[in-house]
């Protein structure tokens, strides 16, 4: 009933390696053609004729049917995936960065040309979260998504609460075990995160959100006195992307910091594993957890990908391709944060709809309280140089639309 | 790219009726031709033609493609699903019971006629466990799978965790609630773990075994003083099938109860909810969470299967066909149990290798020890009939090949 897939290869890193491995070992009547990488000079312990540094070899050759993309530069990537999808051939990408920025172009090309794009490495490693989501949710009827979408930044936040480490010593042991780069502000800052949640939504609820316009705040200026502050509440600090459908006609997007308490699954996701909770009308809760990164977690759904278009599977887009309901982006939403600060009037400017609780004693100060979510938007570059740290400190039922 | 499908339904109960309002708002070309019943007199709010008593309406129409079981019956669902695979129509069903007892032969079917059977709905609900075994695991790399996968006997453990009540009046919650059956010796029994068990097996690792080879001791003889004992120590008692892998030759499959602590993803898995975990050596330890039984969980599984027909997937059942490795079920296993008794000559008899620890006080009397497994399905009916009561005090690790 499968049809044989030929292969070219694009990247050669710890996934694409361990991808070929796995294909060789296999029966899945899959072949890997060719291999586009960019240094002809770097070892192999594969026969030369399998490389090429030209990637129209790749693209050009009709007999290669399937296009696998796993390489670092989003824009050559999405040259790869969008001349791949135009000229018939199905395409398999880890790339969030990439998906994320390009997604309706990439809808379009995939609607256009009848090809397929599958992602399912790009958002949360190991875990097959976007495949339940195409295939288990009415869109209607999903209430919201949340969960620890990116591992480099658990893994610091677990070092602070499992091992004491503060964060600049917890993020050095981080890159120095090659779980963050060199400049981590892609995953500390939230970003990456984000651009898994805007892939996530747009199955979930069919809207496809420009990443720009998604709050992100990080890790980055999480202190000593926030780490004592959940310790003594029973809390755990965790960095949580939110979709949250506040009613028919209105989703909420958005990346924070969060206060996770002991009854909630995502208080047990430590260090390098991610986990997602899905909340369905039909299905109910949901929560999946696995190994957010690395190569072995990222390959195995990547070749779950390519297994699928074995059999043509495709993304639906529903939603996205329909428009029958009018479910449109909003940052128009109140929820309730934690903010510890140092600058007195960041907390005036902020324009707090309530304040709840405000504490301080010697340096550490905060308030607790309602708060818009555009107000944070706005002021999210002094918020992070006045070296503030907020978090979401509600349940998902606590955040809503702004009251007219 | 999808093809269309035309399903006689058989059985119109909660899960069917969901399913045909589900199928009959979402644009997913798809059409419910015909459904069978067993009381024509029934009212129903659909036109009566839709209806027939007569299976043959069904499996000798040859527009219907499609065939979708959710039928109590097992050997009626089973002469049902074996007649369609063998004429061409593609089979989606629900009932665990029928899967698990006539595996082998339904492989054979599918592969005979080139069919597809898919039940996803069959085991623990809404959480896609078989797709997830078929696609993402590498047979050889799979190192246990165990798990929550019976709500109603689940249900009752919370009662009595949470809510202080005993067996008996928790039982009788369920039953009022429609959670348990009137005899509910296959939940609580772990007789429907047990076959939920044998079917994941036969995806994990290959191996198609008959249930009743494989240990199912239940919560029957729960008492007040397993649960105080429980308490003491800070952990839960579950109902675990579990399926390990001990070497590159065996597999074990047992359905105990389990204590289990509160650092493991199953302490959280309450009342109707299911959980499974798979430790599996590329993806690493992977958590799936979910609601285990009612209409609108397996409804949401049966659709995922129905769309995936679409695409003409199907299990591939690798292990099971090719053999290559040689991985056979056994019973010969040596794990560490706790046994709460009455009659000292059951310990006796039950021959354990090693006594860790020992109990008295008053009535409650317990050992804590090392058991070969065989020793267990061997006195299984005295250890039933004396009331005295087995769990599995043990990590997973534990579990080892009995030494020569």
């Amino acid at each position: 009933m499968s049809k044989k897939l030929t292969i070219g290869l694009f990247g050669f890193g710890v996934v694409g390696q361990g991808l070929y491995d796995i294909i060789r070992t296999k029966k899945l009547n899959i072949e890997i053609r060719k291999i586009a990488i960019k240094d002809p000079n770097k070892q192999r312990t594969l026969p030369a004729e399998l490389f090429t540094t030209d990637r129209d070899e790749i693209l050009e050759d009709p007999e290669i049917n399937t296009v696998v993309e796993l390489i670092n530069d989003t824009e050559a990537a999405f040259e790869i995936a969008s001349r791949a999808l135009s000229t018939g051939k199905n395409v398999v990408s880890a790339s969030k960065k990439m998906v994320a920025l390009h997604l309706q172009e990439l809808i379009n090309l995939q609607r256009e040309h009848g090809t397929s794009l599958l992602y399912e490495g790009a958002v949360c490693g190991s875990i097959p979260i976007i495949r339940n989501l195409e295939e288990y949710y009415d869109n209607e009827l999903l209430h919201s998504i949340s969960g620890i979408f990116n591992g480099s930044s658990n893994y610091i936040l677990s070092k602070g609460f499992i091992e004491n480490l503060d964060y600049d010593t917890a993020l050095k042991q981080a890159q120095d075990l090659g779980f963050a780069e060199t400049d981590p502000t892609m995953d500390v800052g939230g970003y990456d995160a984000k651009f898994k949640l805007v892939i996530a939504a747009a199955h979930a609820y069919g809207i496809v959100v420009k990443p720009e316009e998604v709050l992100n705040i990080g890790i980055q200026n999480l202190s000593a006195y926030d780490l004592q502050y959940a310790r003594e509440k029973k809390l755990k600090i965790k960095l949580v992307p939110v979709a949250k459908e506040l009613d028919d006609k209105h989703v909420a997007l958005f990346v924070l910091p969060k206060f996770v308490n002991d009854t909630e699954f995502l208080y047990n996701v430590e260090y390098e594993y991610n986990g997602v909770t899905v909340q369905a009308a039909f299905a109910d809760q949901q929560f999946f957890f696995g190994k957010g990164a690395g190569g072995h977690p990222t390959g195995s759904a990547v070749l779950s990908d390519i297994a699928a278009l074995r059999y043509g599977y495709g993304y639906e887009y529903k939603k996205a391709h329909e428009k029958a309901q009018d479910l449109n982006f909003t940052n128009d939403v109140e929820l309730n944060i934690y903010l510890r600060y140092e600058d007195e009037y960041l907390v005036q400017d902020l324009g707090f709809i309530h304040i709840h609780e405000r504490f301080y004693s010697g340096d550490f100060k905060f308030v607790k309280g309602k708060i818009n979510l555009k107000n944070l938007i706005i002021h999210q570059q002094r918020i992070s140089d006045s070296k503030a740290f907020v978090a979401f400190a509600d349940q998902l039922t606590g955040v809503s639309l702004a009251t007219a």
